[in-house]
């Protein structure tokens, strides 16, 4: 983040920024806020004004967690109020609340662990334990080959060994950063199943789904229960500099998060939350996503897609997994010589950036030393525009025909 | 804060709030935030643009921590540079990192608590341990009596014991929350002595000090070096709805908050820093500070203290601490029969909020039992208006006259 915080802030030059989880700039939408909050000042300048100068519930603000409520009833019939929300400042903040609820040395003095039951998942989970113990238990997928140099990732429910003793939550991401792979329906019902037998919540972090921002190809339904916790956010809406987190969950635990809020930081930033709330009452948010955001990154997906068939070595026997939603291409270099962390290296020489894979592959403890997919793969991010693509996978394509 | 942001929040009726920390909303502050972000959307879009819809580094802003060292240098002739400022999301996120940072479990498996020289100290300190063990040990004040119903906390430097194995760092808050005292000169050099032996930092919370925004009525010297921590806030700008905490501090303490706030929540949010980066810049925040916000305040300090005098039973030994800057009033009623805390609920019960002020003693490892203190005082706020104070003043006499 932070080489990336750099050269974003201060300009980045001619270096070729595919690694970042940064949204895309999309005028539409940048219009869409920028008129809210120009029409707030000048139509309830009160309300602006509250926005700035009060601290909210650390649960955050009861107008929108009240529109949330309604919105999720409305939208999916799910049976949440106002109490089954709360807000937090950006989804990894809920995350680190989350993760060190359930997880680390418990007040029993039992130690727990998060089941990951596919890695690769979310780099941002990985450094969150504030214990000394690893917080997670991950799994290896199984790969499914879709032919047309695309595979997909699959829960290997054989081998989940998942024990009630030492298991503190499941937890996925869906579509999940960085493969874009989305946990089918029937998947997920599978881990609600596990998670209901082990007596743990299902951690659902839904960060690019549905209903916002949508930013998911694949047509699936969102679930919640009671044991189900869903993590949302505002910044795939455009607003990451807001920092909003949603959580939706039960009433204890969205309690928990707020004590938790309190105490790290007395209460959440209002901005977001501002900007969005009637957005949220009228459901506008969704032609906002379903017309604007999800159509966007879709043909930006296919782009990248088009691109490095066209930029790629066609000799080579590159992957990709199927695209299935968020901001980016998961290639699998199945065989090469050097390791996913070298190539980041041959590329960064060349100042293309992107994520090689093996962050991804945290909490295996049992994996052979011969798995060498984990360090295969890397993250490419589609959200900048076509002339960074095209030359981030211009030079990608010489680096792996030099490499492999 | 719960009862306290529902009862904002949802609107409170006839409750009389004299517990928050809420700043007092200053129509001729809001007015200018207000007029500065419409002035961004219009003059600025790409700027207003980008606050939104970037993750800035998570040290915070380049260019806010730019302008914040040049005008550290230029109003106190301070040597730091943008290396030395880091950002968080608010200042009581600054400190569940620094605390956690500097005591409790250390790598070396040794543990380290955090010396708070005075209590009564800010409250939100209390519970910020993630770990088990206490995260303070603290020391009964010297209380000075000055006549005219007023007294003065003093540091006990006889009493201070601290040694270097065990000591993680120093902290206090000047002006304190919630006596609104101000330690002098002369025992802040006294303490940052004591913590150059002890080789550990002195943190020092400027969260309503100088230079901005200004909410102290003693004329002290702010100071900084490299073994002082100092965290400012946009919050008593106005602007507590933004969560903006400003850190200054040695290079590598901001290097492992940066490293924290990734972890924790990925980046800061942008919008504080965004709407005030060009007041550092000029310096009119200081014209803010001095002949809007500390005037005001003062008159509220003033008011409140004479409404004291009227209000309160003249035959009954109550004091205040004497007024030196942030929003509160705290009271001693020294002898009375009931504790602080019943006096609280007495309060409450008759809708007048304010904090009891046992919570504040926090920390205290060797205090007799008949340290009566602290269970008789409480914090009230004067951010309300005067007819707030007026009618939770004279309840208070009312409650005070039956309890004594």
């Amino acid at each position: 983040m932070n080489d990336l915080g750099e050269a974003l802030a201060l300009g980045a030059g001619k270096i070729h920024l595919l690694g970042g989880g940064t949204p895309a700039q999309i005028p539409a939408v940048q219009d869409i806020w920028r008129a809210r909050m120009a029409a707030m000042i000048s139509d309830e300048p009160d309300v602006f004004d509250a926005m700035l100068s009060n601290y909210d519930q650390p649960a955050g603000n009861p107008h929108f967690r009240e529109a949330m409520a309604g919105f999720l009833n409305r939208e999916f019939g799910w049976p949440v109020t106002a109490k089954n929300i709360g807000i937090t400042n950006g989804g990894q903040t809920a995350f680190f609340m989350l993760l060190n609820r359930f997880a680390g040395r418990m007040t029993d003095d039992s130690h727990r662990k998060i089941l990951l039951p596919l890695v690769p998942e979310y780099i941002g989970y990985g450094d969150q334990g504030v214990g000394r113990d690893g917080l997670f238990t991950a799994r290896k997928p199984r790969i499914e080959e879709l032919g047309d140099r695309q595979f997909k990732y699959r829960v290997d429910f054989e081998n989940l060994n998942a024990d009630a003793e030492t298991t503190g939550a499941i937890c996925v991401s869906r579509p999940t950063n960085p493969s874009s792979n989305v946990l089918t329906d029937n998947e997920i019902t599978r881990l609600s199943d596990e998670a209901i037998r082990l007596g743990v919540p299902l951690i659902i972090d839904n960060a690019y789904g549905q209903p916002f921002p949508g930013v998911i190809f694949e047509d699936v339904t969102p679930v919640w229960d009671e044991h189900i916790i869903l993590t949302m956010s505002l910044s795939k809406l455009g607003l990451p500099g807001t920092r909003s987190g949603i959580v939706v969950a039960a009433e204890e635990t969205i309690a928990e998060l707020s004590s938790m809020t309190a105490i790290m930081g007395l209460a959440n930033n209002n901005i977001g939350q501002g900007i969005v709330k009637p957005f949220i009452e009228s459901g506008e948010v969704l032609k906002i996503s379903h017309e604007i955001i999800e159509p966007f990154y879709r043909r930006r997906s296919a782009m990248a897609q088009e691109l490095a068939h066209e930029l790629l070595p066609a000799d080579l026997p590159w992957k990709m997994h199927r695209s299935e939603g968020a901001f980016f291409i998961w290639f699998w270099f199945e065989g090469m010589k050097i390791t996913a962390k070298e190539l980041y290296d041959r590329l960064k020489a060349r100042n293309v950036i992107v994520i090689p894979g093996n962050y991804f592959f945290y909490g295996l403890e049992t994996v052979d030393d011969d798995w060498k997919h984990r360090d295969e793969c890397i993250r490419v991010s589609f959200t900048q525009g076509e002339a960074t693509l095209r030359e981030g996978f211009r030079i990608l394509g010489e680096e792996l025909a030099n490499a492999w």
